[in-house]
């Protein structure tokens, strides 16, 4: 397609950057200390994508989807404000634009006071950042027939929002009348509805408002091609990265002890009526843990439980806070907690995990394994993850097009339509 | 040890015998029909097992562990009365002994139609018998050092029940001061406090009642000593035999809608003060599925669901029911049921699936994948799982061991300290 050949002039003269092995590695101190300082500025530096000779498909825009988190404690409010907005994360029902706001600003104090505790904000643009780009130095080798690989992020409720990513991929040059090709890239490795999919739902909405149809009811030409990574929740690089850090931490254990040591594995609970209309993540966490365990030669017992519940309504547990202190008071105090369904840093691990669980159970023997971060081996997981994607022509996983038995989203139904068909462009490339 | 020689003597001058293959084929058949009558003869044809000349721990009792099923409808209210006793399974508090009989006697009559309309009773029974004598035929084979290998089936709340099942291997020469080597092998391929514990507490009940410890409080020597296989949710075998029964079910659908079927992938449900508790059985049930789908090739969309959902409190869902409902109302009509977690029919697939679910359903394109029941290559599987549990040396996976955060129980601690404990005779053996 002649579409994509205005795009690649955008890169053909730029040279390949890179964030200095050493300033990549040193963040990882930084961050453990939680200063915020040094990793905001390196969320700034985006490195210009190359134009490789023999690409024939690229460019292609690889946008990293995922929840977000406020980089400073003064966009916490705003935060907040988008995340109990969000019908598709926190159902309230018809009263949902009266509700929301009023809880949200209710717990913004209390918010903010966790953000300051980690070091004033959340690390998660920092890495995202870090991961995109760094992702896409490694596709510009692996895969330079879709070369140059430009790196965007969509945050659901934090700076960079959808509606920014997308007005920066047309200004880049993509779509907007001269197509180009964009990877939507959850972030999540397990889908839900509530994360994944309501990336998915904002960022159709934002592209038929900025690129969508016109008064023909027709698509116009020339917008964007876009393809989703939609979950990869055992994905043999994510698995070595998790078991990896899960070793290290078991390391610290005196050998003789060692085996007895119970892995908690930990992912974001969900409401129970959200599991029971069909919601796929539960499943697909204990598919990760799984995996994990297995690589693990299933060398400790284990436990999966689920964090981060809130308000009165029944959700999924067994609650990773309740599992901590009921083994604790069985006397089992050796225990380490692992992060399973989020790829980075976030309030949930500094906050939630290491601040309180940890905290509250008083005793040395409870820690947790490090969060992926800057894993070389995830990052050339997400390489891997997403060359497969491109090569497979497809726009979307076969189980991506089927809703939830209990869905009652008409935005759910037109989004799943919208990317599903997107295989029809895709073929023709 | 010396202490295995007088059981090797009971089965030196044996000779092998086996079903013959033509039997066991016609069996599959009556059974989707529904007839009884050469299943029940066929139950109690169980081979001798024979001594071979190179064997070196040999014999081995191979216990298959299962809820089991009323053979005939007399037998139902004995099975309910059971089933409703056990708090293991349906957890009533201190009135378990009175509401239990209520509510089992009230069921009664409701249930014996039940199981009159699959053709006058369970097959479980025949299936467990078939399964286990194959497999043991296999394992001569394939493990000479263990042999012969002795297949026995103990059921939870139908005959055989574990008593009885104790008291043929006593019969059989194993244990009563003779020594003896078993494996408790569950036919839960995901574990449950529910299902396999309930088993597991039975068993080292009737083991301590029948030769446990005595006066002097130590265990009288040349008990038997045991093992257990207490999951194998993810066994490449059972993965390939669940994968091929449902793409023979796929095949029935024309070509070009074929991909669009959905799997829905159904399980017996647990109430979700079980899940809370912390039991390991939805993540493994989960594992099994997404595994399953790794062997398609993700060739179909699929969901997981739960299936007979009892009673007032909250269950794990979403519900097998309502999702092929909510589904065929969606217009989504091509649908194959998947029975997960059991290997073998009975009242739950060819009631409440055949006769409940999919009538009700009205429409041809909802199916069912044929249950597991006289699979060959469910039954390699078995032995595979057999023989590499036997060279591990291993008495219990190092996950038995770790009880559920929530567990309040005094048996289940020491049924576990029992059967992780056995590991140290193992060792010497």
């Amino acid at each position: 397609m002649a579409l994509r050949n205005p795009i690649s002039q955008l890169y053909k003269h730029a040279s390949r950057s890179s964030i200095p092995k050493a300033a990549a590695t040193s963040t990882r101190h930084a961050s453990s200390k939680h200063s915020q300082c040094q990793l905001r500025s390196m969320a700034t530096v985006v490195p210009p994508v190359t134009q490789d000779a023999t690409s024939s498909k690229g460019p292609t825009a690889m946008v990293f989807m995922n929840m977000g988190g406020p980089s400073t404690t003064d966009e916490v409010g705003g935060f907040l404000s988008r995340l109990f907005a969000d019908a598709d994360l926190i159902p309230l029902g018809r009263l949902q634009s009266y509700i929301g706001p009023l809880i949200s600003s209710r717990r913004t104090p209390k918010i903010k006071r966790q953000y300051a505790a980690i070091g004033g904000g959340s690390p998660i643009r920092k890495w995202s950042e870090y991961q995109s780009s760094e992702m896409c130095k490694l596709l510009d080798q692996i895969s330079p027939e879709t070369a140059p690989h430009k790196p965007y992020v969509a945050f659901r409720y934090a700076d960079p929002l959808t509606e920014e990513m997308y007005t920066n991929l047309l200004k880049d040059g993509f779509g907007g009348g001269k197509g180009g090709r964009a990877v939507a890239f959850t972030q999540y490795p397990q889908y839900s509805c509530s994360t994944t999919g309501s990336s998915l739902n904002e960022l159709w909405k934002w592209r038929n408002r900025l690129e969508g149809k016109g008064a023909t009811g027709l698509d116009p030409a020339g917008s964007i091609t876009w393809s989703v990574i939609d979950r990869w929740p055992v994905h043999p690089g994510l698995v070595e990265a998790f078991a990896r850090n899960v070793e290290t931490q078991l390391a610290t254990y005196p050998e003789e002890s060692r085996k007895d040591v119970v892995l908690l594995f930990s992912a974001h609970s969900l409401p129970m009526s959200v599991v029971n209309r069909g919601d796929t993540y539960p499943a697909e966490v204990a598919a990760t843990v799984y995996a994990v365990m297995q690589r693990l030669g299933f060398s400790n017992p284990y436990r999966l439980c689920w964090q981060s519940q809130v308000g009165p309504s029944a959700w999924l547990g067994a609650q990773t806070s309740d599992t901590v202190q009921e083994y604790v008071k069985k006397g089992q105090t050796d225990l380490i907690l692992i992060p399973i369904a989020f790829t980075s840093d976030h309030i949930e691990t500094l906050f939630e995990l290491d601040q309180e669980v940890i905290h509250e159970a008083g005793h040395p023997g409870v820690k947790r394994a490090e969060s992926l971060n800057d894993s070389r081996v995830f990052i050339e997981a997400l390489a891997d993850v997403a060359v497969n994607h491109l090569r497979s022509g497809e726009s979307c996983s076969r189980q991506m097009g089927l809703r939830c038995q209990g869905c009652k989203s008409e935005r759910c139904l037109e989004q799943k339509k919208f990317f599903v068909g997107q295989e029809n462009l895709l073929s023709v490339r």
